[in-house]
């Protein structure tokens, strides 16, 4: 009996582990995000008990997570993109310890890159940007983003948050002194079918959010410019000479 | 044909995506870094050309995947953790696209969360860290790091480096105002079974590496205590009754 902690990946369903994709072909109870795909959840096997999280409270889903680990099953607790960024995978963790269910954590492709990536984006690059910040647009407790620290920080940011807080952030990361030229892009769905993106600068990029859906990643930085360059180069190569 | 750029995972062979694994058992030529694991590597079919890029350098490399790509096979360039997270794949998808080679990113497992979960830390934690920092110890023009405003970001700090430059980091980071008592460890080899690491405050972490091994990542945040505690829970879990 184990509770897995499994990181689903971002959305392609692909982009599951091995590992991972293992684990719930041979789960005996699955409990999943919103958010996963549900050709991952389809893996299970039929006779898996499969519940979705979707209408829990994180006290209820850690309950639920030890509850199953109890009765000796194997479960899968299937989480978006990877457990331990912004999944809240610790506060689950923690439970399962707590209460001496064994656990084991499986990480899972995080929407940190591979989002950006899916819009030809590399988070890092030689020369333009050797360090990454994530921070996530909703905090816990409540408080502001330190906009001011934020705006001289350098290198790439990426933010994970509601659609909804996006034209807030990128006021207040410009209000914070953060040059509005700076290349900024959003992507909406990344790395599935559906996915979308728009890019422009930061100044601009709340007024260009119209049709977007949630989940998006907003990316700040020099490397958006990278990326324009690879997507204008990879289209010019796919048009015949 | 197309150069399909890989990220092979952290260390862990079961880190790979579905889609990595697919890619490279039905490959035609592998070109594979020294950190991938040998298990993955020895999955390409027996006749695919299996290259390391050990003694490649960058803008050899990519020559090298140009080359391959325009005699038309299905080329996989299999890269430790994510192409895109200090991975150089931007530069390897610029010369891909710059010579009309179509190309196509597949994202990986990042050490970034992969490597400190094997050492039970979480990199974010509700109430503890909203934000995580991702640098790179060496950069490639050999500007120093900005200790001054590292020392005073929030949340977790990620370093990406070689294990020699680790005591003039945390060296550096304390000389710029960050407590010495912030909690910090160095995983060694995480997600593989020699995986190793240590743990204790930012000003000592320095003196407890005797002993372990390259490739290392240095977490420093409060994150590294949430780690102790689930390791102790789980241990105590683990004991019998």
């Amino acid at each position: 009996m184990t509770v897995w902690l499994v990181g689903a990946g971002p959305g392609d369903p692909g982009l599951v582990t091995a590992k991972g994709l293992e684990l719930v072909r041979s789960c005996e109870a699955l409990v999943y995000d919103v958010l996963v795909a549900p050709e991952l959840v389809a893996e299970a096997p039929d006779d898996a008990l499969v519940i979705s999280r979707a209408r829990l409270k994180q006290g209820d889903l850690n309950e639920l997570l030890v509850e199953l680990g109890r009765r000796g099953l194997e479960v899968v607790r299937l989480k978006g993109g990877d457990p331990f960024v912004f999944g809240r995978g610790g506060e689950e963790a923690l439970a399962l310890a707590a209460a001496g269910v064994p656990f084991e954590v499986v990480p899972g492709v995080s929407a940190l890159s591979s989002v950006p990536a899916s819009a030809s984006i590399p988070v890092t690059h030689r020369g333009v940007s050797a360090q990454v910040t994530l921070v996530s647009g909703h905090s816990a407790s409540g408080e502001e983003l330190d906009y001011a620290h934020l705006a001289r920080t350098p290198g790439t940011l990426v933010v994970f948050m509601g659609l909804n807080h996006l034209p807030a952030i990128a006021r207040g990361l410009v209000a914070a002194g953060r040059d509005p030229h700076t290349p900024a892009a959003v992507v909406s769905n990344g790395t599935r079918p559906d996915g979308h993106s728009v890019s422009g600068t930061l100044g601009e990029i709340a007024s260009l959010l119209d049709g977007l859906a949630s989940p998006v990643l907003l990316v700040v930085g020099d490397v958006v410019a990278v990326g324009a360059q690879l997507a204008a180069a990879a289209a010019a190569a796919a048009l015949p000479a």
